[in-house]
């Protein structure tokens, strides 16, 4: 088997771990969290590879008739008490990440993050927190665009299994979203066969 | 087991059977175009949620030294023939991405395709192609900004299992490309175990 | 006087010269689309500098509580017949924002374009246009992408006098907007004698 | 005369006034400093509607023939003791604009700031500054996207002459820089004549 392939299978079976030791309380807190905020807005915040995810699962989220909208977009609307705040960060210390959580929180609009460190400071200002492990060390270094500048790049490629299992977990996230939502066309499991 | 983790072992198991499935010569053809491409330029091209791991993926090239840069972003310079140009596209299909490839040919730089569909315009415009399974049916309307606008959203999520296996295959070329470089600071098989 | 600032007095007469030909009607005819769209959607599109120059009026229509998206952000919904879509192209050729502009037009929602060229496709297309004279020559070559990759880029500066026509003269619209919404605590004339 | 172009005449004359106040030998160091930065990298920052200004600028610098980047967007490489740093913001107070500015100070890269407020701490971080006057007051909340977040939309339309002069301005910069490289094939002054 090719190099690459046996790297691909590594990671699926890390993925796989990642998923299976997410508490099911979390996923059960974030699904309602997410249906609860069906007629507020939902805003999605993240930066470098996990503010992509965060964006891919924003537009299955618009997909789903959701009002959505991603930090660091031309038009960010303002928040209000009824929003949910969803924050994607392995190492939860991002600077501006974790700035932008506190000034949603002091706004009252719920806060959810994603992260791999329940201490961190982005869970300590979250409502309610999903644990995806993946993310072994917390960067020394905070800020994300000031890493950039440096050069100090994320501890490459450090931060891939966070952000791959974040990944996989809110696409399913999305299959139970269509289900409780009644939207049928798309049978995840028969699309999921097609695809073998 | 929650429905959530259910998909996740469903779409983990599509992707390790996507993954299975790619050309062990593709693969050694990308990389190769890859490393011939270090003293010029990358210019990762994609849409919609293929965009989205195509950055994620330049940011990983950026870490490696390479010289990139994204489709659609302020700054997309001038190509010429030593360049090389990835394309990811499930369907093949989408109407701006394919006029970008073409441009690209004609300028003479190397254009390689990630799709799943070898019979595709993008297809037949590249130079040389990765088949990566995982959409089943090409959209009849092909333009992405159209589809938004019409609201036509992708047959959500349509495309899931493209985008989620070229993500992780990406991440796999990453490790490759890391060992062929020497660049041996991040242990990839470490850090998976680390991970767990 | 420095050269810069004698290129600046030129480029402000230019300005100057170029809003005092728009008509009056078509002035009126904007605004009144802009405020017909109170309770739908507004989606700016534009390339290169125009789409910068429609990202800066999007911005303020937002901040004057209009609902507005802008075309290649992450999020762009669905249009309606209800919503107004305006189109920013000096040369009116702009391959990917003539298809987008069509696509609306199709959907029926209301195609405003601000173009220097009333018998561009755009024009030709557009429900209503304004006329922004600043751009003397059509471009040839019509995809702005394939201008990017090609490194032809758009004669420059050829195009700068459309943009920042274009660019004072919508900041002039935010400002009767304003006054037509009695949105009274900036007073842009105290504002403009502050600065000064 | 219509509102909207009486607003306009105001709107230039105010620019002018802004743009005739510069320090010529601010503009000179400017100058001197973007051309010091041609064997190096230029990155371009700012936020809102000043960091639209300056991705306009980007793309001419671009077309120059500088290596030159925009934070934010996906690829943003590492910077050295060689490249040029350029900061656009009014205030001088936006934290995460402040934040990379004493990155780039510290990894030794130069700084040129261009702002309203020379006491303002992006200033005081500056290796050199650029005051363009139009911004008449220092906001009291200093981040932006926490503004954006709590719809406190920078007191709009403050911010407006500054963003409008240094947009003017840095376009009459380019035809400086274009005169200085020797650029001919576009005529500053008979395309100016070319669009009244």
């Amino acid at each position: 088997m090719s190099f690459v392939k046996e790297v691909s299978k590594w990671i699926l079976a890390g993925i796989d771990g990642v998923i299976e030791s997410i508490e099911d309380d979390d996923i059960n807190m974030m699904i309602e969290a997410i249906l609860g905020a069906k007629d507020g807005k939902i805003l999605l915040i993240g930066t470098g590879r996990s503010g992509f995810v965060g964006r891919a699962f924003a537009l299955r989220l618009m997909h789903l008739g959701f009002n959505v909208y991603v930090s660091g977009e031309t038009i960010t609307p303002a928040l209000s008490p009824e929003d949910l705040v969803m924050v994607l960060s392995g190492s939860g210390t991002t600077t501006t990440v974790v700035a932008q959580a506190e000034v949603a929180k002091k706004i009252g609009s719920k806060v959810v993050a994603v992260t791999s460190h329940p201490d961190s400071p982005l869970a300590k200002c979250a409502d309610d927190i999903v644990v995806v492990k993946g993310r072994t060390k917390v960067d020394q270094i905070r800020d994300y665009e000031g890493r950039q500048i440096r050069g100090e790049y994320d501890n490459a490629p450090l931060g891939t299994m966070f952000e791959l299992s974040v990944m996989v977990f809110l696409d399913s996230v999305i299959a139970e979203l269509m289900q409780k939502l009644g939207i049928h066309e798309i049978d995840l499991r028969r699309r999921h066969a097609n695809t073998e």
